[in-house]
C-alpha cells in the first residue's frame, strides 16, 4: 500500500514512521508513506495556505488552491483509490471502514489544520471523510496516524501469525474478553482458575462470557451477543 | 499540566512532542511531558514486559510487575489525578471527558501494546479507561497522542484568542458549519452570497442552519437542534 499524507507540519510524522507498526510495515515492504508539505504549494513568497473565513469568525481556513495543486499533481502520477479527510464533522471511522481501506492500493490522507478546510475542497477533491473519535484535536495529523495504523495492521503479512487481527475487539461486533498472564498470583490477585485448568472448552466459554459482559457493561450500544446471566 | 506517558516504544513520541500543538504548549510552559520506557522496569536480563496469556491464545499480554513498578514509583513522587489506559474495550472518549481532563494537573497515560494488558492492572492501578475511536490500533501510543492533544488544547492560554476552542464541533452538541475562505470563486465554485454580504445576523443564521443540516446528515445520533427545513 502507498499512502501520501499532506500536512502543514510534515515533521510531525518522522518518529511515528520510524517506530512501531508503521516502521515494521515499511521494512517488510507492505507500506510506502510519502509525507508532503502543503506549504510547498502555498501562495506567494510566504507560501500561504490559509486565510480568514468569509463572513468573519475566529480561526483560519485552508484555501483551495494549495490543496488542489498538491492533490492534482499526485493524481497525475498514479490512480488513487481514495482521498481521505479526517474531520470531526463526518461519519465515524469504524472497523468496517478500516477493513475496506486495507484492501486498497493508493491512498491520500489530507490533514486539516487551523479552523477548517474550505468547503469547496471537501465537496470535490475529498472522496471519504471520517471522524476518528468524537473529539476535536488540533489537526488531522493524529487522526491520520490512527487511520494508517488501523488500516495497515490489517494488511496480510504485516502482523505476525501470533498477533492475528481477527480476534480483536469490534471484529465480531463485541469487545475483547479479559486477559491474564504470569504470575498466576500477584499481590493476592489471582488469575481465574478456569484459565489455568487446561480445559479448552471451558476456557472458550469463559472468554465468550467475559466478552459479552464487558460489551454489555461498557458499550451497550454495540450489537453484542445477548447473554441472560451475569458471570464473575 | 504534567503528563507521564508509559510506553514500550517511547521514541514514537519524539517528533509529535517537537511539532504542532504539543510543542507549542510545552514552549509556552503549559505542558510538561515525560515519556517512560516500560522496559526500564522489565524483568530479567531481557527486561521482559510481556508473557503468553493464561488459557492460551494468540498474542502477548503485558505483565503486572513492570507496570506496577513504574506507576508506583511515579505515584511516590507526586499525586496524580488519573491513571488513564486507552483501550478499545472501554467507554468512548468524548468532548466532555476532554473538558474534564483539561482541568487536571498530573496525569499518567499507560500505553498498551501487544494483545492486551493483564486484567489485574486494569482493575487496580488504572482509574480511567477510554476508547478513542471504535477501531483497534497496534498500541496505545496514537490514542495517547489523541487524548493529549484534545485535552491540552483546552487549557487556557495554549491556543491563541483567534482559535478559541469554544465553537468547535461537539462543544454545542452539534457539528461545525461549513467554512469558506478566499478566493470567492475558484474554478466556477462560488462562496455562498450570504457570507459575502456583511449581514451579520444572516450569516449567523446561515451558520446555524449549516451546522444543523450537517449534524442531521452525518451524525443523526448527536442531539443537534431540530430544523424543519432544508437549506442550500
Amino acid at each position: 500500500m502507498r499512502i501520501d499524507v499532506i500536512s502543514v507540519i510534515p515533521g510531525f510524522f518522522d518518529s511515528a514512521l520510524e517506530t512501531g507498526l508503521l516502521a515494521i510495515a515499511r521494512k517488510k515492504g507492505h507500506l510506502e508513506v510519502h509525507v508532503h508539505n502543503l506549504h510547498d504549494d502555498g501562495l506567494g513568497s510566504y507560501h500561504a495556505v490559509d486565510d480568514a473565513p468569509f463572513g468573519g469568525g475566529a480561526g483560519m481556513v485552508l484555501r483551495p488552491e494549495p490543496v488542489f495543486a498538491c492533490i492534482e499533481r499526485l493524481q497525475a502520477e498514479r490512480e488513487y483509490d481514495a482521498v481521505i479527510f479526517p474531520t470531526p464533522d463526518a461519519v465515524r471511522f469504524d472497523q468496517k471502514a478500516a477493513n475496506r481501506l486495507s484492501r486498497m492500493k493508493n491512498l491520500i490522507i489530507l490533514c486539516g489544520h487551523y479552523k477548517a478546510l474550505d468547503e469547496r475542497v471537501r465537496r470535490t477533491l475529498v472522496s471519504m471523510e471520517f471522524s476518528v473519535g468524537d473529539v476535536v484535536v488540533s489537526g488531522g495529523e493524529i487522526p491520520a496516524l490512527f487511520l494508517m495504523d488501523a488500516v495497515v495492521r490489517l494488511i496480510p503479512g504485516v502482523l505476525g501469525d501470533g498477533e492475528s487481527a481477527l480476534t480483536d475487539s469490534f471484529q465480531g461486533g463485541m469487545l475483547d474478553c479479559a486477559w491474564y498472564t504470569r504470575p498466576p498470583e500477584f499481590r493476592g490477585m489471582k488469575v481465574p482458575d478456569v484459565l489455568l485448568s487446561g480445559h479448552h472448552a471451558k476456557i472458550e466459554q469463559w472468554r465468550e462470557q467475559s466478552a459479552s459482559q464487558r460489551t454489555r457493561e461498557k458499550r451497550p450500544d454495540l450489537s453484542g451477543e445477548e447473554v441472560s446471566e451475569d458471570f464473575e
